[in-house]
């Protein structure tokens, strides 16, 4: 019978990525498993440890194996792990001189973590290229939007203007910080395991730690100082920065849901997404699906860090909360990923709109400048309290700040109406914005020059 | 193509149980979803909303339908749910004059809502079943060794006497009180849930709330006073249930990892798992694997709890983070309780060891009760410290605890030697140790007669 | 030297409430780590386990103990807890004859743990007064807004009309949810704990057990079945209970936040926080303060979720994570009442402005009122995508929704222009608000007479 | 009135280490926050934007100031924050003419965010130096017993020897890595904060940019490309690899906790606790707390990762959650570090115990070993089926591994009983064990030496 039992088939594609899911699944991470026995083969019998015709064999037998994951899953029950029955199932298919030498001096904790910071490495490598892409979305929009005035908001409230260019600017920069801390992972934390039984490689006499080199070297993956069966640190690295990644993807996903609400109207997905109740709904689905996979991305890293304290020479449970967890993890940063590199990549900007909404209160946002030329003549907080009076003699009467300023005396005394004017021009309220944008496309070009 | 992606196949089956993955697939989210439309056409043909013929083709529809998971889920991207493309599948397959009818004035939130409570209510079954089979095997334990001594140990050391039927006792009542709270949760927090477009039903003018209750009525679930669609008190509520339930199963599990030790040995799994590397191995796995189930919970609940905040009428990605997370919850307490079943209904319990495990200390588990016979002449305070001492030097003496009192004029100033010993008898220093446990025992039969 | 290491003082009031505080606070936990050791006297003269004498020698020095925080702190960590330290000063404060009599038969656990739920049950009535003021100002709120129109907003985009007293008839019968499981968690979860040293009340011969019971009667908390010193299920739904009492306040307080937006600005806080920099602000502090409360409750949920597996008879520091842990939510979700409560009680509502919200699209709100009246002739889906285009069309050419119908012959076909302005009317397209209104109000009045 | 409700007096000294705990309490939070004023006026006097004469008096403001957290508190409730009255005080302190030129162009968040970075890297210090000390307790542990034999132990059964030099060489290589990660962060992630109100520096026209490099190098903080109130990556690594250590420290004092337990009795702390009930035990406190102040870290950082989206330019509430998680999480982890040092430099080691318990299965843990030498003759799976039914007879039999050997003319057609002898001298079975602890060691020794 059937995955009948599966969800993901039906709720995965709204999390994941479909290259990413690839890079996570159950092939890849038999793939894995296979790469590190194959791999084992080969260096110990460059090492002369096994014979080469031991290791031909079982080179032979892993091109050629087909495993089977509902099958491995089932008996993988009896001993708590699928590598038992998947190395017995290799040395079913060996001729006899070669059975003794197969998953030789390994231990399945060996081939799992192993597995694992394959599966991670090679997953990795897709997500950062969507990172990438979301980079270079972030950096178009903000080359195109460098001037383009828009209320910045603090609180959830207009204060004072700032330009869209600006806040793209911000997303790039926070990309680029997760993908150098993911990439610094994938290259320096994500290691071969060989320890043998308890670590010491104990059936390899004192052949072993020089193979641990080996493998490493024939996998791609880091060499570790020792065995790192009970000490977690690279798996708790990967879990944050991959929590980092999901932190910045929410950050932007949830801007543009607040920047596309009815009432802003800022951006657009190109293709919102359809209700099934209300005709007219265009819903900002990418972004939506982008905060719902971040979402679960917080409780998915604690748990992790929390399965650190492995026991002894190898956990009772907390080792194995580890395998699904880092799939689940990876599988939903990809989805994020993929998810905002689309909704950036076909985001519609209503530069019209923002300009309209900066001119929503009346020159509210412009305030703080206000207050500012007036802050040496008042001193600061005198000329905040008495700027603050005239936001609310605005408010309060509908009218502009304008108005309220040029009709408080204490005001009109130390500026004239056209320092008013002045200093109510977003445009020219925008301090180090375009300076800072240009910072982060900097600092942008040459992360992509290195 | 297919799920090459999905990790389920190979590491489901060791943290899940085929029923209860069974009950919260993909085919169980399916046949919730459609049990909604089913259920929605007859109550409102029942209500004169829909005409009958409607309805019938409307249930004649769903009875025939067989959704593809695979398909729905791809289609789901465009609107952020799979009840779009499934509701515009039943439509297709409808008569011409029945085509307006159905999924009539709801909404997909108010499907995948109302299957989630289904597939809640139905997976917690097998659930509690499993729960009641793990509580009666704690009372099965507990009625055996009900005075079978054990040393009770505090912070991982020897601290006095217990026994072993008082430990299951103490399994059995925390099992029955997480029964009890998901009886309750299932009961009467599973709502059926019916709002529209944004919770006023506007599409069906003021026919709308008896339909909510008709509804309930039809599919078993409770009737809400207010479409909960931005009130996510109910899953909350099932969370923290889960929860304790994972919590209580890891008690278990754990203790029978800690008892299972080498060095302690008092507990074993009947057919306990082997290792790859070492034959003689004899791994308590279903323990190990219940603990890791256990400790993936509470990011999950966190999870849930983190995302209720929805906003307004229906969140802009909280709502759509709680399907596979609930969907998780339920598969891993499921596996948890499966795997604690398995694991107590195979326990073998070695009382001989325990005993002589007790004695290891040479009395130490005693000193207590030494000190609480001093007490009356000594004080309290003082008899401890002169207890404490006598420990001290039969630990760095490598001799007995009744040897060093003895050889302690203060001490036999106040008793004999007979004293002595009688005060280091474990089996007259069990408290209310069998009193406890007939009251546990006491309590099981009285919920079970309810 | 002194707490210059707290951070309390500084942060503290932002997140916390006096009232709840000072329940919650070193004090409150000594009070009642003190009046254990005054109730065990208590009863266990009455039960002739200790002579008269000393109960009244012991009651007399609780009395008028005045523990001293910092130094028992600093003491506490030779033990490990606090309890070691207090129960020695107790002791030396006795006259001789009664030093052997306090904390008789009893162990660190049964003082911290029975002090955790005096807290808890005594820190509950303040929480659960102010839940029932934010329970009144939401009834107010529902009332006083039972017709009034506000855009109803589904992913953050506005979906048909609902009312603002729907809105909050809704956080009203989330709190009163939340409510009822918070008292019942109190009246029927927080117990007395008395084991003695590993569960068994070795100490008191057969005495003990009965002295659960009248320990639990003088203190007036639940007696339990079983010292429950390893089943933590009392406080895991202590725990689950605050979480979901924390996500429904986020809910409205975010709500808040959303609709106090610059571009919504249909309720502001009455006296919004000022800002450092900019004098036209008035933030909603309040309803930022409680979101931030209430995003730091699922992390604590999952400690105490996470440190359920207590090992055998007393856990090696799952235990003593639970402490602060358990204080600092009662301490936020204190906070976050009290927050919510004065937010609600000096909410600002302009109703104006929802109204010309609403009207901001033209008639999109109402598109799906449309769909629905030509459903019968066209077929839900037809009708459906017919006036999605109608839709579309309105939004490119910056008309409202109602020239677009009319320029369309397929709608005047089957719509008059009568019945497209009548289909158009937000007032008219309420569906079951009012009535859903009154269900709430009728609920929450059962629950004010029960 | 006072502090009463501080629950940290008498619980705080168990979680935290005193050094630690002043770095982030309320004196040191204002101290880096009067820093940023100081700082700002400095530079901002150098660049020309403040007269040196303001700038001065600032300065002397600043180095004047007592700051009263419990008034600052009480205050903040009003903006959300305790900066404006700061401020404002500070302000109230300056002569009139320098009133308008401090926190002169700044807003909350530059000096609440540039203060968290100077409390993190200040309280960074203390942890750093304590887990070098760390470090090197496990370095002389594992000099010490490099060749001392233990039992390997995986899901809490004995496996295979190792040494008890090389578990203390993966305790050594997991704090070295975690030290580089937190040196990293702390050299290269904590970077001052200057935006302005919305992140443009809008008042100080075209000399902001520069005056954020200048602040960085006056605070010695590192210059971020951009202003990131709204880019949370820097917190987020802090908290992930402030997670990492914690995990590590766990690991160690839990395999304490373990190898202390009566029946192991390979560790013990040299003064462990005493207990209010029990006058044999010692308890391995420290262990204990470590434990229990590492299990409530993962719940924080996940607090902190959920909060990583901040909204437009400045957080509704995601922001001011972070400042006591951030803060607790400091604590928690200086505190682990701390009693984990004092734990390991008191740690008793017990050499013959640990042979002794890897005697106690009569040579089960070399199963392996005779198994692989069996291997080339009989193939792997064989030698591996028929050395586990030796070791079920022996374990059934009540013999040793060695007589049910013998007794197997299967085993003994293949391995002479001297052979058999040889296979099971665990001294000649510890493969790499030597080898990888003078890796760990070198590796080590090269860090000290960076």
């Amino acid at each position: 019978m059937k995955p009948s039992s599966s969800t993901s088939d039906l709720f995965r594609p709204l999390f994941g990525d479909p290259i990413v899911d690839a890079e996570v699944g159950d092939r890849a991470w038999l793939r894995a498993m296979l790469d590190f026995e194959r791999a084992l083969a080969v260096v110990q019998a460059r090492a002369g440890v096994v014979p080469h015709e031991a290791a031909r064999a079982i080179v032979a037998a892993v091109d050629s194996a087909v495993p089977d994951p509902v099958s491995l899953g089932v008996r993988a029950t009896a001993s708590g792990n699928p590598v038992v029955p998947l190395v017995r199932d290799l040395a079913e298919a060996l001729p006899a001189g070669a059975k003794a030498y197969v998953h030789h001096g390994a231990t399945s904790q060996d081939v799992l973590d192993t597995a694992a910071s394959l599966v991670a490495f090679r997953a990795l490598r897709p997500i950062l290229d969507g990172l990438a892409g979301v980079a270079d979305e972030c950096e178009r929009l903000a080359i195109a939007h460098r001037d383009t005035l828009i209320a910045g908001r603090t609180l959830a409230q207009q204060a004072v203007p700032t330009t869209f260019g600006l806040k793209c600017a911000g997303w790039l920069v926070a990309v680029d910080e997760v993908r150098d801390r993911l990439d610094e992972v994938r290259a320096t934390r994500l290691a071969v395991q060989f320890g043998g039984a308890a670590g010491t490689l104990s059936a390899l006499g004192d052949a072993g730690a020089d193979l641990v080199d080996r493998l490493a070297d024939e996998l791609g993956l880091v060499a570790p100082v020792l065995p790192w069966h009970t000490d977690r640190t690279r798996f708790a690295e990967l879990a944050g920065a991959l929590g980092s990644a999901a932190g910045v993807l929410a950050k932007i996903a949830q801007d543009v849901v607040l920047l596309a609400q009815t009432e802003v109207g800022e951006v657009a997905e190109a293709d919102g997404g359809t209700s099934s109740a209300m005709p007219h709904k265009r819903n900002p689905v990418r972004a939506v699906l982008v905060v719902a996979s971040a979402q679960r991305v917080p409780g998915l890293v604690a748990t992790l860090l929390a399965a650190m304290a492995h026991e002894h020479e190898r956990a009772a449970g907390a080792w194995h909360a580890e395998w699904e967890t880092t799939t689940e993890l990876l599988r939903l940063v990809g989805g994020a990923v993929h998810g905002t590199r689309e909704l950036l990549s076909r985001l519609e900007v209503d530069v019209e709109r923002m300009r309209r909404n900066l001119d929503l209160t009346g020159g509210l946002p412009l305030a703080e400048n206000v207050a500012t030329r007036l802050a040496p003549a008042l001193g600061r907080v005198e000329a905040q309290d008495l700027v603050a009076e005239a936001c609310r003699d605005a408010v309060a009467g509908g009218t502009a700040l304008r108005d309220a300023l040029i009709a408080d005396t204490r005001v009109v005394e130390h500026l004239s109406p056209e320092e008013i004017d002045d200093a109510l021009d977003p445009s020219a309220y925008l301090g180090s914005a375009a300076a800072f944008v240009d910072r982060a496309l900097s600092a942008h070009q040459r992360k992509a020059e290195r």
